[in-house]
C-alpha cells in the first residue's frame, strides 16, 4: 500500500508517517516546509520519498498522487490565533489547497482519504460533551469556517465521485514534537521571564487536550474498523483543564512561581470557544481509549520540548 | 441607503431591486451578466447604477462597495445538476467570490450583508419539517458544500469584524422572471415534444417551493424585525408537492397529455435530495406567511414562462 502524507513534516502528519511505516506502507511526504520541519522526519527520512511541494501548486501535486492508494491530509494553516490579521489565508491554504487535492486525487482516481478536522467546527455548542451530531453549528473563526468548508468538500467527493472520507474532529492534541500551543507558548514566555507569566483571557477557558500517539492510534483504530464511505469521528479526551490549571501543571514542573497576568475576557482571542469538550463515545465504541490523562500529556510534551528546545526558536 | 445587490440582474436579485427602489433605495447592481439578463432590469434600469462586473475581479468590486450600506449578495452558481461536471465551479464561483464580496466590503467599511443560501445546505437530513437547528449536515454535492462554506465565512466575519448578517436557506423559488428549473424545464422539453416528457428521477422527489413575492417579503420582514448580528431563517412553503404532480399540473393547464418517461432512481441527479421541506416556524412567527399554495406557485410561473418564451432560449 502507497500512502502520500500531506504535512507529513508537521507535528502530527510526521507520527503519521512513523506509524504508516511501521504498518509497511510506501510513504511519500508532500509538505512545502512552511510550518513543518524536517528534522521531524529525522528517523524516517531514509525510508520515505520527500517531496517539498505546496498544495497550490496543482502541477506538482498532480504528479506526486500518481499510484496512491490512500492520502492522509494534515496539511493546514492551523494560526487560530491569528487569522483575523489576514483572513483569506485560511480558505487558501486550507479550503483551496483540500480542493486541490481532491481534485489531484480524482484526477488520479486515489479514493481513500483521511482527513484533519477540529472540534471547533462546532462553533460555541450547547451540549457538553459535544456529539458529531450536535445541532446545526455556526462558525466563529475563519480556521474553524474554512476546515467545516473542507468537510463540506470531502462530503460532495464522497457523495459524487465515490470517495471513502475519514474526517477527524480533533481536539487540541499534544506530546513529542509539538511546536505551537499553549504548553509550548508558555514555557517560551516562562524561559524569557521566569517571574511573570501572561495569559490569554481569564484563564478560565476550559479545554481538551489529546496525546499524540492515542491520536495516531485512534485514526488507525477507525480505519480498521470502521468501513463506511464517510467517517467522521470526534477524537479528544474524556476530560476537560482550565487555562489556570495548565499554567499551574507546567510552573510546578518547572519549579517557578511567576505572576499570572490575564490579558481578560472570558476568551483567549476572538473566536475563541472558552470551553470544548467533545463527545467520544462513537470512537469508544470502537475499542479504542486515551492512555494519557490531560496531565499526563502536558507533562510529556513539556519534557519533550525541554529536550528539544531548538523548536522554540522556528516558532 | 444606498445598497448593491450581487447578481441583481438574475431571477431573484432582479425582484430585490425593485423592492429596494420602492422602499427609496439608491441601488447598484453588481452582475457579471452569465446568468441574469438585464430584460430583468426593463422597468428599474433608468432609477440604478448597473455595473457589469464579476466577483473575482476584486479591484472593480471593491471599488463598486464605496459607501454602500448594505449587501443582497445574491449572485451564485446555481446549476446544482451540472456541479460533478465541473467541481471547483461552485468552490469559485460561490466561495472564492463570496470571500471576495467580504473582503471588499471588510476594506470599505460595509458591515450589513444579506445572503441567499439553500434548504440544500440540511443534505439528506432526518427531521422534516427540518430547523435551522437540525443535526450537524453532511453535504451532498459541491453546490450545497459551496453554500455552507459561504455560511461559515459569513458568520465569521459577524464575529471577527461585527459584520450583521441574514443568511436565508431557500427552498427553489418560483414565479415571474423564473428562469431555470423543472416548471422550467418540462415547458421548454414540451415545447418541443407535445406528446413525450422525460422526468429525471422516479417523480416521487418531495419538494418544496415558493413564490418570488413571498421570498422578497420574507427578507424584508425580517430585515425590518430581526436586528441581531447573525440572523439565520429557513425560507419556505408549509407543504411539499412531487415531481409528478408538477408535471400534472403543468399538462394540465397547457392541455396536454403526454407520456412520462422516467431516467428511473430515487434522485434527478447524484446530490438531488429526494424530500425537502423546511420548518418556517422561525420566520412565521415574526408575522410573515406565505401568499400562494405551490400549485398557485407552478401556475404564476407557467404563466410569465408563455408570456416571456424570449427566456426559454437564453437558458
Amino acid at each position: 500500500m502507497k500512502a502520500l502524507v500531506t504535512g507529513g513534516a508537521g507535528f502530527i502528519g510526521s507520527h503519521i508517517v512513523d506509524r504508516l511505516l511501521k504498518e509497511k506502507y510506501e510513504v511519500i511526504v508532500y509538505d512545502n516546509l512552511s510550518t513543518g520541519n524536517k528534522k521531524f522526519l529525522e528517523t524516517s527520512i531514509k525510508k520515505i520519498k520527500f517531496i517539498q511541494g505546496d498544495l497550490l501548486d496543482t502541477k506538482t501535486l498532480s504528479k506526486s498522487l500518481e499510484n496512491i492508494d490512500i492520502v492522509f491530509h494534515m496539511a493546514a494553516n492551523a494560526d487560530i490565533k491569528e487569522n483575523l490579521k489576514d483572513p483569506t489565508r485560511c480558505l487558501e491554504q486550507n479550503t483551496i489547497a483540500t480542493s486541490n487535492l481532491l481534485e489531484a486525487m480524482r484526477k488520479n482516481n486515489v479514493k481513500k482519504i483521511v482527513f484533519a478536522s477540529t472540534g471547533s467546527v462546532y462553533g460555541e455548542p450547547n451540549i457538553f460533551p459535544t456529539p458529531e451530531n450536535a445541532p446545526f453549528p455556526t462558525q466563529t473563526s475563519m480556521y474553524s469556517a474554512s476546515k467545516l468548508a473542507c468537510e463540506g468538500l470531502l462530503e460532495s467527493y464522497s457523495e459524487g465521485y465515490d470517495f471513502q472520507v475519514y474526517i477527524f474532529r480533533f481536539v487540541s492534541i499534544m506530546g513529542e514534537r509539538y511546536s505551537h500551543g499553549c504548553v509550548f507558548d508558555f514555557y517560551k514566555k516562562l524561559k524569557k521571564d521566569r517571574s511573570n507569566l501572561d495569559i490569554l483571557g481569564d484563564g478560565k477557558q476550559k479545554k481538551s487536550y489529546l496525546y499524540v500517539q492515542d491520536c495516531i492510534n485512534a485514526i488507525f483504530t477507525v480505519l480498521n474498523k470502521s468501513k463506511e464511505k464517510l467517517n467522521i469521528y470526534n477524537l479528544g479526551n474524556e476530560d476537560v483543564i482550565n487555562v489556570d490549571k495548565i499554567a499551574e501543571t507546567i510552573c510546578k514542573r518547572l519549579k517557578l512561581n511567576p505572576k499570572f497576568n490575564y490579558s481578560g475576557g472570558t476568551r483567549g482571542w476572538v473566536g475563541d470557544s472558552p470551553f470544548i469538550l467533545l463527545d467520544i463515545k462513537k470512537i469508544r465504541s470502537l475499542g479504542w481509549k486515551p492512555t494519557l490523562t490531560i496531565e499526563q500529556c502536558i507533562i510529556k510534551t513539556l519534557e519533550w520540548i525541554k529536550d528539544n528546545e531548538w523548536v522554540l526558536e522556528r516558532n
